[in-house]
């Protein structure tokens, strides 16, 4: 059995895009081979791109952090000629299947807020210099960018044209980036997102739709000037060597399973179930910082991640009948806290610091992840620290009470560290803690105060850490009746259901991304108007405007 | 031509509420006739409720606060034995087409949020006395309230069995009340929204889901006693006498045009567009509020603010071809703010607060309105003060620039007054003009140092005020292309563009009621699992589960 598509790849292998590196400062550039789409039907003209495209920029983003450390200022730019990025390519979505093109928008989200929390995060800038039409997804990129440079001249524009062109929205977070990190004023954002030909020069600049409009003839001096300034005033510590991503030690069962050297995905068809099992270390924690980056990638918590990271993106886009996905780990607590220790005590550590903002990351794909979501805490389990964190990421967390007949596994504990209090946020900003108990503030110190305490079932429940704590006598009839049941539910009411219980509190331009625009874009998606047969995407490229029902919903 | 669904109806009409009005307390007795349906196909059963329920209790919520200021607390129960109420009927969504269910959802949200508000805004708090099922939509309204009282017996319960049920998600914010301001636990509320039969007393304080579990025998004494409470630490003025209101100056044409005393809506069906113009008063406003109380339903504010929200309300239902509705006025700005002005000064007023609040709701409807907006600012027109608003609260506004040939109409002005600075707030909790100028925040206080002046075309572009200014040349022209490409354009990618453009900012329940939540019930509403000829919706009753296509999205 072979992945399905594969969300593993590495420099020797991109065909879109390639990245020259010099010094502080690396240029991304990207050049789509249209003949490489993912799948048949299709060419990527223009710069245009399909999931193949953002895997390789996901990876490059990745790399840069952990291969490159050296690197502050990221220019991404086009290796083509008058076009900068056209966007996700149409003939592919018109194509796609629904659960496909939401897929696909989901990952693309992600890695946009990936590169552009890199500043924030380990220091590296995003820079986006636009010479010709950048449009749709393109200008999506650009958004994602922490400054935005615009050629000023008679053919380079940013677009939103999706509305006008296609009957769509824009799905990569441009509706919100325009009016929630630009600040566009919204009679200007309604003007910009209704014309096909977009915005050029100046105007770009008034409308603060982007930074700087630079003319053609300085445009890459400017852009090499404004990169070099980055640099010199970023305040990203000089790192002369990073550590190498290899290939994930990895292999598929016939069965539909994903053993990794740390993490076990186990397909269960009938009950439409995949167990994921992490693992705790085998071994001891390196004893400071230079002996973990010696270990470099297979540094248990880097690892760790890296597995599980893969089989979340495997499950999402290849196992679209799995409704549920359950977590158990199998491990000694203490020794996972000793791993975690190194990192938290060593946060200013250029490595330390990227591995913990990685689990930061990873976490956050858990929360969007559209699928129900169980943990169980059995014995045996280590849901220590970082990895108690998916205790409260998931729907419901089921615990075993007691002894169980013939098990002679350590008694089952959750043990919370600082890692829960502050280093993970959610997309809302919030702690997973501070979410779960928003209605009662006070528990969260009073779980505080019980950090780095083994608590047993009773312990656990009585804070409210997990939804349910089962003895011997019931644990299994209740997990099966559990999972029987949502199984049998609708998947979309599911899936509307989970993505308005699990982000209570604040609201942020990433819950919007995932929660407001993404719901929106999922109903156009499903309307004739887009995707029917005189749709506007089965139309694009006829000449033909897509054959509307004006009914107003 | 009749007018569709008509949203007036007074007392007299009522056939599922009644309301026994006893000095400060007031009861209100949901009790549907099950042969009363709006449409035919259906019968009422259990207290469900359909649109025209819903007209009626959105009717007595008005009226409680205009006609009956003397109530200081609501109290809402049932008519009916062991059922509280069963949410909307489901035989009615099962045959009611997607734009029906949507609106009616908007509608329901919107009365939902007006008696929910009325404790912050009027001192009239509303307690829930659940006893029976309260299931659903009806659980909704209990959590609408702001106090919700449970039976502690073995038939009360509430319940939002939506998803387990019909494959839908609870349409009217429950799912948003109960992350948002109950503050439920998430894999708590993962169960409660997950079981057909609900919850019950303590469980169900204990969840946060209601405020009180009283025992059936004392439960009328205890509600009654708690309405006493409340009713005498509340900190709302003594009113004796309230205002009353009558039935609406409406006739409407045969071309669809819809005439009210200062309102006209005159509809252009092949342009797919809606012109509604306000009329400035006609007389000097009244002396003092004695004056205003003296005029009751025809003082201008109050009259104007009952036509322009019977409009709006009779386009979104009536009127779903309509894709652009264009806002006129013409009268004089300083005779519509010497109105405004008489309230403003006199806020603490029972009746100049009710008149003031109910347009900050008239507003709000406006901003949730799911069709194209514009505002057109010619020569002759008075948008001042609160009319002033609609400028910002539609998604473009042009503007008359210089003398128009033949026209000797007073100069287009806009004229800010300190309703633009705080009285009327969106949604999101900031005025519209902290919303548009979201990016360049200190624009507004320069707005606000114009406070009182006629800004003509130049003045209110260079402030950013307006989205166009067009001379006697351009004007046509322009907005007629406008109109055309708006015409055009895909009535969902418009609904959806605009769902995104109009909240900047930070999210609130509100915001997230009608922009997430909706935007996830829109979706699943199109999905075969719930809507399909084997979905949950048509084979409800039937004892027969949907047929769920299983694929995760």
């Amino acid at each position: 059995m072979t992945q399905g598509i594969d969300f593993q790849t590495d420099p020797s292998k991109y065909r879109h895009w390639r990245v020259e590196y010099d010094g502080p400062i690396a240029n991304l550039i990207m050049d789509v081979n249209e003949d490489a789409g993912l799948f048949d039907g299709y060419q990527l003209k223009l710069n245009s791109y399909d999931l193949g495209v953002d895997i390789e920029l996901s990876d490059i983003v990745q790399r840069m952090r952990f291969e490159h450390p050296e690197v502050k200022v990221v220019v991404m730019q086009s290796g083509k000629d008058k076009v900068f990025c056209a966007g996700a390519n149409i003939r592919m979505l018109g194509g796609a299947a629904h659960s496909h093109k939401v897929n696909f928008c989901k990952f693309t989200n992600e890695t946009r807020n990936t590169f552009e929390a890199a500043e924030e995060d380990s220091g590296q800038k995003y820079i986006a210099a636009v010479k010709g039409a950048c449009a749709g997804g393109g200008y999506e990129l650009a958004l994602a960018c922490n400054h935005i440079m615009l050629t000023d001249d008679s053919t380079s524009s940013v677009a939103l044209p999706e509305v006008p062109l296609l009957a769509v929205l824009p799905g990569t977070g441009g509706l919100t980036r325009v009016t929630d990190k630009r600040k566009v004023r919204r009679d200007l954002a309604d003007i910009f997102c209704s014309i096909e030909e977009g915005v050029k020069g100046k105007r770009a600049v008034e409308w603060r739709l982007v930074d700087e409009a630079v003319p053609n003839a300085t445009f890459e001096a400017v852009v090499r000037e404004r990169a070099e300034e980055f640099a010199a005033s970023s305040a990203k510590a000089d790192v002369e060597q990073g550590v190498c991503l290899n290939p994930l030690n990895r292999q598929f069962g016939d069965d539909g399973s994903v053993t990794y050297s740390l993490v076990e995905v186990v397909i269960d068809r009938d009950a439409r179930k995949a167990t994921i099992t992490l693992n705790g270390p085998e071994d001891a924690a390196p004893a400071d910082m230079e002996a973990f980056t010696a270990q470099g990638d297979q540094a248990y918590l880097l690892r760790l991640a890296r597995e599980l990271d893969d089989a979340i993106l495997h499950l999402r886009l290849n196992e679209m009948d799995i409704g549920l996905l359950v977590f158990r780990t199998q491990g000694d607590p203490d020794a996972f806290l000793s791993h975690e220790d190194l990192l938290r005590n060593n946060a200013d550590h250029w490595l330390a610091n990227e591995v913990l903002s990685y689990w930061k990351r990873l976490l956050k794909r858990i929360d969007v992840t559209s699928r129900s979501m169980a943990a169980l805490v059995e014995h045996g389990s280590c849901f220590a620290g970082i990895l108690a964190e998916i205790l409260w990421s998931v729907d419901r967390t089921y615990m075993m009470e007691d002894e169980f007949d013939g098990d002679n596994r350590p008694t089952a504990a959750v043990t919370m560290s600082e890692a829960n209090f502050g280093l993970m946020p959610m997309g809302n900003g919030l702690t997973r803690l501070e979410t779960r108990f928003l209605g009662e503030p006070e528990i969260v110190d009073k779980a505080q105060a019980r950090t780095g305490e083994k608590l047993e079932a009773e312990a656990a429940n009585d804070l409210g850490l997990v939804t349910m704590i089962l003895d011997d006598i019931d644990w299994e009839d209740e997990i099966r009746i559990f999972m029987e049941e949502r199984a049998s539910f609708s998947p979309d009411a599911m899936t509307g259901m989970e993505a308005n219980l699990r982000f209570a509190g604040p609201e942020t331009m990433e819950t919007r991304i995932f929660g407001r625009l993404t719901a929106w874009q999922n109903w156009i998606f499903n309307r004739p108007n887009a995707v029917g047969a005189d749709g506007a995407l089965q139309r694009y490229g006829t000449g033909v405007r897509g054959d509307y029902n004006m009914e107003r919903v």
